[in-house]
């Protein structure tokens, strides 16, 4: 398709390129009501989580309200060759879904309805613009959740977390996203639908499109609709386990033990002594000891007594100081801890860089020294917490002002290198974007890359899914 | 690539087509000892364990022996354009993986080790040649398991598991082979070797393409090497509840209780009445009562008993006559009943064709009632078994001599329909390899179908990975 019938009726554009306000009058005509140019609108669009903007504003941003508007919009784009970028709640912390000059913002969030809850199958049916929390509360009623518990949870949504192929904390137990979707709708960028997956637990028909679509961070289409697998609300207690070290190794060292006694805890969080300090201070609760991280496990489900008291042992054989509590209450305390993890670096009133990378569990002790040894070589501090259970860092950068510094650049680059080099990857649970981009290929290797990039092409022949991101050169 | 070194020094082949025999002199030259032209097995590679075979013999059996051979292989493949069907075991129920005229089988069977096995990390890195219970059976001294379990698993490979995106019986609590596989290292269809996916629990850097792989039936490249997902063994009991209905109907039913209560079994097998008298028949053990039919359920796990407890009663109150037993021994007699399904259909001295529906587990009464419907208008038994847990059902096709009748046909397509109208699938985890192929565009719609191609495409563009299997027009 060279053109659609929106422009070659359009006479300016008959035999020039369509310019920034021919695009916005035939998104206005098509979509009333829908298309928002205001300062704040288009200025929020520039920027996610991550810290970073593009360089100026996007033409618009588009509030889908339906499927027939998201294919409106890909149609008004696929003519005049319009980049589109599929925006949810913002969240994201690769720079994956801030729109740029020239480019269309195309926001699911207004469309956030629960279109089917089903206890007897076990799947719900969304629209992709419901926040995680929300559709966690609505299916709590039905003694039901659906697993995938990034901590962004009370702000993200289910579109976004398909979109990065998101985790969380609960996923060495639990799984991630990619264990937890049996089908997505798209909208591709000509504007046709189509229906990937099943309603079924088994279903082998074709290739798998619907994994391919998970993590593909805008660049395959337009998610508009998820076949989401649930699980029922587990039974039993919650037991908590709280457990300090005398530094940051020796608490991954035991995480590892914990993980090779074979007792599968449901959350396992790892806070180095930086990231400890940071919370406690922020939390306004006194400081812990100097030097010292901690572990915080939590296991829930029929045998959640004897899993925590096989738990403590471990820990405490393995240096720890630890305590155990079965009162949810007291767990939830303990948590909150680690959840302020993000407003403390945000209190700090500097630019944070988070990062992401995922080693196999049993490297986790050894990516620690890694980082220690990137914070002497780079004269840089590097406050660090981890999903130990799975194996996923996040250690965080910051800086002030907006741009991030070369020496940082540099530091990151060195623990991208370590990661891969311990048999680890860029990104757990964030995604690519635009901040890790230039690290794709050393990972993937270029065959692969390419490869990848061409697929893309499959689905977007005119690249104009969310350019720039993900495959860029 | 038009034409690689090894065609190019070859005289005969500068001007002209290679021949047939010209491949096979490639073949040997460049992999002495691996080519295998002896009758018997390019008769074997003709059929797999659908009841089906080819209409003749293909060029040679490559058996190769590392990613090598498989490089070498393809490398000719590529450079005198042949055809290339990947084989494992042979065991494949829909003809993905058999070899015909103008084509060379490139058997994995003797790359069957296992290069690692890593506790810690509850990974195992294997070639794909092994066979699922071997797997097993070196899992089980480090106190581990892969969870797919395939009714064919004491003869089927990892690799064809993975190729097929096999299930089993253990599926909706622990899993199919898509949840089960971290990283597939496969050879293009060009030669080259790429490594996809991750050691890592989390990873979302790029497309998912291990996912891709997983059920691509050969169409993409061949996998070379796997890491795979482990598991702990499950501590604890098993305990087993058999329970007989007056109908199918109402065992179904019954199954879709036990699903509705939210216990979740490790296995929960239906046997129509036909299915259990032909088993019984099989095994010289006294009939069942006439018109009766059975479901086998398995717990396990810390809370085995308590679970087995509340699904005896729910079977119980939906009709069952029921029986549960806390002894292993006593759970794999009744076991060994479902498990007999195969050898009773092959015992009868027909041929089978096996058929692999699957619908949303609510949906599984209704579809019985399908069966029911379709037997009577055409004239036709269709004795069938289901792992009534995940709504994946086996109805069997009985027929004389090799070639699957029309009216048999006929009665198969109306199975696939009313499968389809129930929101199910074609294929729950056989695939759809050559039967039914002319049935995946009604599934998939027109417009994916042509998108699957093309990204099947990508990765092959010459066309020459196992063509005319799935995707054939």
């Amino acid at each position: 398709m060279t053109s659609g019938p929106d422009v070659s009726t359009d006479a300016r554009t008959e035999r020039a390129e369509p310019t920034a306000d021919d695009v916005v009058a035939l998104l206005s005509a098509e979509l009333p009501g829908r298309v928002d140019t205001t300062d704040a609108s288009l200025e929020a669009a520039r920027a996610d989580k991550s810290g970073h903007r593009t360089a100026g504003r996007p033409l618009a941003v588009v509030h889908a309200r339906s499927v027939d508007d998201v294919q409106r919009t890909m149609r008004i784009a696929t003519a005049t060759r319009t980049p589109v970028v599929t925006r949810g709640a913002g969240t994201g912390l690769a720079g994956a879904a801030m729109g740029g000059p020239g480019e269309i913002v195309l926001s699911m969030r207004s469309m956030d309805a629960i279109l089917e809850v089903r206890p007897d199958d076990l799947l719900a049916v969304v629209e992709p613009g419901i926040i995680n929390a929300d559709l966690n509360a609505a299916l709590a009623a039905h003694d039901l959740w659906w697993a995938p518990d990034p901590a962004s949870r009370a702000i993200s949504t289910v579109g976004g977390n398909i979109a990065t192929g998101a985790g969380g904390l609960l996923c060495a137990k639990y799984g991630v996203v990619r264990d937890a979707v049996l089908g997505v709708d798209i909208v591709l960028a000509d504007g046709r639908l189509l229906r990937l997956g099943h309603r079924t637990v088994k279903g082998v028909t074709g290739l798998d499109l619907t994994s391919l679509v998970i993590g593909s961070e805008g660049t395959l289409g337009v998610v508009v609709g998820a076949t989401l697998k649930l699980r029922r609300l587990v039974p039993g207690d919650v037991c908590t386990i709280a457990a300090t070290f005398r530094d940051v190794q020796s608490a991954a060292r035991a995480s590892a033990a914990v993980t090779a006694s074979g007792v599968q805890p449901a959350i396992m969080e790892l806070m180095d002594a930086t990231s400890l300090a940071s919370t406690h201070s922020y939390l306004g609760i006194p400081a812990p000891t100097p030097g010292a991280a901690q572990l915080i496990v939590q296991t829930d489900g029929p045998a959640a007594g004897a899993e925590a008291e096989v738990i403590g042992a471990t820990l405490a054989a393995n240096g720890g100081t630890v305590r155990v509590s079965r009162d949810r209450a007291e767990g939830e305390r303990l948590l909150t801890i680690r959840r302020s993890m993000h407003p403390a670096m945000e209190a700090r009133g500097k630019t944070t860089l988070i990062e992401d990378v995922s080693v196999p569990r049993s490297a986790l002790a050894a990516m620690f020294g890694e980082i220690a040894r990137i914070e002497r070589e780079y004269d840089v501090t590097i406050p660090t917490v981890a999903h130990a259970g799975d194996g996923n860092l996040h250690p965080n950068f910051t800086f002030d002002g907006e741009e991030v510094p070369d020496h940082i650049w540099a530091a990151a680059d060195a623990l991208f290198r370590a990661a891969l080099a311990l048999d680890g990857t860029l990104t757990g649970e964030h995604g690519i974007g635009t901040l890790k981009r230039r690290w794709l290929a050393d990972e993937l290797g270029d065959d692969q890359w390419a490869l990848q990039r061409d697929i893309a092409r499959v689905f977007d022949p005119l690249g104009i899914l969310n350019p720039g991101k993900v495959f860029a050169p």
